[in-house]
């Protein structure tokens, strides 16, 4: 079995067009966005639409729950999609709500996104006070049942906070480091180093407004960046999480950004100029292009070994850490 | 492995004290009812009531997924808990509700309850007009995901009806014959008959206004019945569905009977005179007594492989060919 290809983030306008370059791209697991601001019964109607798509393209994806669906999906040719949550407006004010979530199969949830939540704060707000009351007990419920804690959105405290209340390795599946392009989105070195040394887990985003130049970034100037900061942090402590929003109208990136928390509109990384999703970089456009970022790898100086478990080997390690529940009388929760 | 015993329908007022009783009894296996006129929501936070009891007793019970919960619960001394519905109030009208269900463990779904539902009519309506256009592609869904078709509380034509159209073998977990004694809630001859040749099972009750004489039924009477009944249908075709709605207040008979649909008191099997839960038979108070039913069973003449069928065995064999999904691209649901 080669190493897997993961990534750790996508949310794309899916399509069986999508669903057949994740497969021509060797893409084995996408940890894929199925909720922003929606609360617990629409998360529900979007779980109901992913079950339409696996009914509808079996040959193509399936759900995944455990890591041992990564090894599914390469035996059989086929994606194993592992669902997330980019704020916790699915679980409501119910901490009850994590065990259920994770029960149909919600393996990633961030705890904000940009603004203040019941657990933690976003990274555009003035101020960060933390992770809140409830932060701290919803933390202690997905270490239990084996939900990543995933703090792509949070404030700079926020994401401390997680990492030192969190008992097992968090993720920040999207972002890339401030000090190659400051944008409030990526994370600081102060952030990158609590990170890996807990054993948590950087996946490098694609997403123009994260990355230097934006839709002009080169291919090697990524991978330089990629390379560098593997050495800093370890190389087993990053992957890819590329947030590809392929064919997303522009009214999707509004809801993204304004949800229903605002009657103005918001331009998240965006402004009045660049209101829209900017094109992706010309080296990537979608799935069929994870091969070019090995390339570009190798090319910026990573041995084949470190370049397998930054496409996908470090994410199956982290997956297969994260996902089961704790406990002696449990089953595991995925059963 | 001796055979196992199983109760195909609970709803009692769970405490510890009922687990405890359950493993005392050597009840391995209970379909116990989560919901009766609750919508998704609501439906959902019982099941989050009962993660809350799977958390806290877990030496005792654990929730059961698949035929193997049976075994499991064997080898380690404890009792798997089967999700099932009394009425299809917790789909709503989203027919995409099946499957999320199903993977929360709901394993038994009433498609209705006394009165008319979205998908068939109850035993308590004037006229019976069978399965609902809604109703049919809902059995199809259940027969796809690998939930039960239950017609307990159902009117003789639905049931029919759906013994018709579902594809797989459905239950009437919780009745006894209305030649025996003629309760609206007890099944006509036509329906066992039609019940037992498409494969399906019967669950004998134990609920006092389900049995000849009530309160005061004899042990010898319900088993001298249950040994006709399977002389009839088949001794592979009959189990125990006890009924047992232990500690309940009568608050609660009163939610089951009148949920939200009607603004008076509904009696149901009751009536006026006795508006609550009747008293149990002496013979059996709890999970405690299922050895005396199994002695009686052999005291009206069946033979040890018969009644270690009837006391579990056949559901055993039930459950494992009605739990699991259909389709080649699917995986097995419950993993």
């Amino acid at each position: 079995m080669t190493a897997p290809r993961i990534d750790a983030l996508q949310y794309a306008n899916w399509s069986e067009k999508i669903f057949r370059q994740m497969r021509l791209g060797n893409v084995d697991a996408v940890h894929v966005t199925i909720t922003y601001h929606e609360n617990f019964r629409e998360t529900v109607r979007n779980i109901e639409t992913w079950n339409r798509w696996f009914e509808q393209y079996p040959e193509r994806i399936f759900q995944g729950f455990t890591v041992d669906d990564i090894a599914l999906a390469q035996r059989s040719g086929r994606t194993a999609i592992f669902f997330g949550a980019q704020n916790p407006s699915c679980m409501e004010d119910d901490i009850g709500l994590v065990e259920v979530l994770h029960r149909l199969g919600l393996r990633f949830m961030q705890l904000s996104y940009n603004n203040q939540s019941l657990l933690a704060t976003g990274c555009y707000e003035a101020e960060d006070t933390g992770l809140t009351r409830m932060g701290r007990e919803v933390v202690a419920e997905m270490n239990r049942v084996g939900m990543v804690v995933d703090m792509s959105h949070s404030g700079e405290r926020s994401t401390l906070d997680a990492i030192e209340q969190s008992t097992r390795p968090i993720a920040i599946t999207h972002a890339n480091p401030s000090e190659w392009h400051p944008a409030r989105r990526n994370v600081s070195g102060r952030v990158l180093d609590a990170l890996s040394q807990s054993g948590g887990m950087l996946g490098f985003s694609l997403y123009p407004h994260h990355l230097r130049g934006g839709s002009d970034c080169t291919l090697g100037d990524f991978c330089e960046m990629v390379a560098r900061t593997a050495a800093r942090v370890g190389v087993d402590r990053v992957g890819i999480g590329s947030d590809l929003c392929q064919d997303q109208p522009d009214s999707v990136v509004d809801w993204m950004r304004a949800g229903r928390w605002t009657k103005a509109r918001d331009y998240g990384e965006g402004s009045a100029d660049s209101p829209g999703f900017p094109p992706m970089p010309d080296w990537f456009r979608d799935n069929r292009d994870f091969e070019t970022i090995a390339q570009g790898l190798r090319a910026a100086g990573l041995g084949d070994a470190e370049v397998a478990g930054i496409m996908g080997g470090n994410w199956a390690r982290f997956f297969a850490e994260s996902f089961g529940a704790v406990g002696s009388g449990q089953r595991e929760a995925a059963q």
